[in-house]
């Protein structure tokens, strides 16, 4: 690869920050690396919560991308139908040496059609809808098949990044980067999947998610009625 | 405690995005929560790397916080030395239940004299700091000691807010994010502190971050010195 790496997240309405802030902190970390935040327009976005996300290009004026990467969050759901949208992703990904989502991102990238007879990685409440894109299901926090690259929910980004930096530039940079940003977790509690979790918080949460779920499944079938 | 709870995240020019944000995707999981980003002015401020932050609101118009935190980053050198920023961070502490930082917020704390006695943590690279404001060095990756609570190094945040969300809101709720944040961590590599990384990782990145650290340390004796 000749001058800098030329990574793009995607920045789109209701996006789940940190599974974009996350990555960003790890990709800026890089020397020699453009990062840009890619959407339609040049305009803060708000995301879930209280951080506004200001792009840096517009998906006009992106340059090709060695990686694409689309975070996840509820805003997937419209994502989905949005032909401007997938429209990036399908040319992007022409070019691109890696294509890559975290969390929910992975169904805007099955409903563009790039995922089709993929393994990948999504949230742990969404992994009924990857079939429907012609992907198959992998449960691991970081899945790589060829050169799709999908982590699991929200906080797999930061795995999911460093994975992808040693396979760009090596184990040293990707070390270098997880001793400076003091990566040696240590979650206070042993509920971070639905495998390990009290099974009252499992119900709950899942309680909890359904109209989510119910709501994501309908745009999920729309968009597969979108690709005929 | 009545009506929502308060939490103001401190925003300033090069703050580590990431010690912000994951916290503060942390604290907006929670119901009934006014998560706030607090600056001297409302305009966007530039992170350390790709992401702009905007803040919420005003020093002068943040009402009285449940919990300040003052996250890390290149730009808490400056901080040291704003006797605005410190102010403001005293006036807070009189009533707010935590008074709290990740990475190397913990230094600002200790500018505004408010660590004198205290146990601390911090980014790695900035422990030898501390013990200039009067307090003792954890290498606890979620420090506390009363009603401070001090963060390591950058990621360390995700484990901070989760932890302080367990002692406002109790153990399930904190559960509840931290499944619905899937944060069952995998570091790709054993590289995340200087006791794992390997020694040529640890002895690259001591190289690298030894101009910094020497610019910290004479921020830190101008601190010292204004508190007079």
């Amino acid at each position: 690869m000749s001058g800098p790496l030329q990574i793009g997240l995607l920045v789109f309405p209701r996006v789940t920050q940190l599974d974009l802030t996350g990555p960003a902190q790890v990709f800026s970390s890089l020397p020699d690396v453009n990062v840009h935040l890619v959407w339609k327009r040049i305009e803060p976005v708000p995301s879930d919560s209280v951080i506004m996300l200001t792009p840096t290009v517009t998906f006009a004026d992106c340059p090709q991308l060695d990686v694409i990467c689309v975070p996840g969050g509820y805003g997937t759901d419209e994502l989905m139908l949005d032909e401007e949208v997938l429209a990036f992703l399908r040319r992007q990904e022409r070019g691109a040496t890696y294509v890559t989502s975290v969390c929910t991102g992975s169904l805007v990238l099955g409903a563009a059609g790039l995922l089709q007879g993929y393994r990948a990685a999504t949230h742990w409440t969404a992994v009924d809808a990857l079939p429907f894109f012609g992907a198959s299901v992998s449960r691991e926090r970081v899945c790589i098949d060829r050169n799709r690259m999908t982590g699991g929910g929200i906080t797999a980004g930061i795995d999911f990044a460093l994975t992808l930096v040693s396979m760009l530039r090596g184990r040293a940079a990707a070390e270098m980067i997880q001793l400076r940003m003091e990566y040696n977790p240590a979650p206070p509690f042993e509920a971070g999947s639905p495998d390990t979790a009290p099974a009252a918080i499992v119900a709950a949460m899942k309680e909890r998610v359904a109209p989510a779920q119910a709501r994501r499944l309908e745009f999920v079938r729309k968009a597969v009625g979108q690709q005929g």
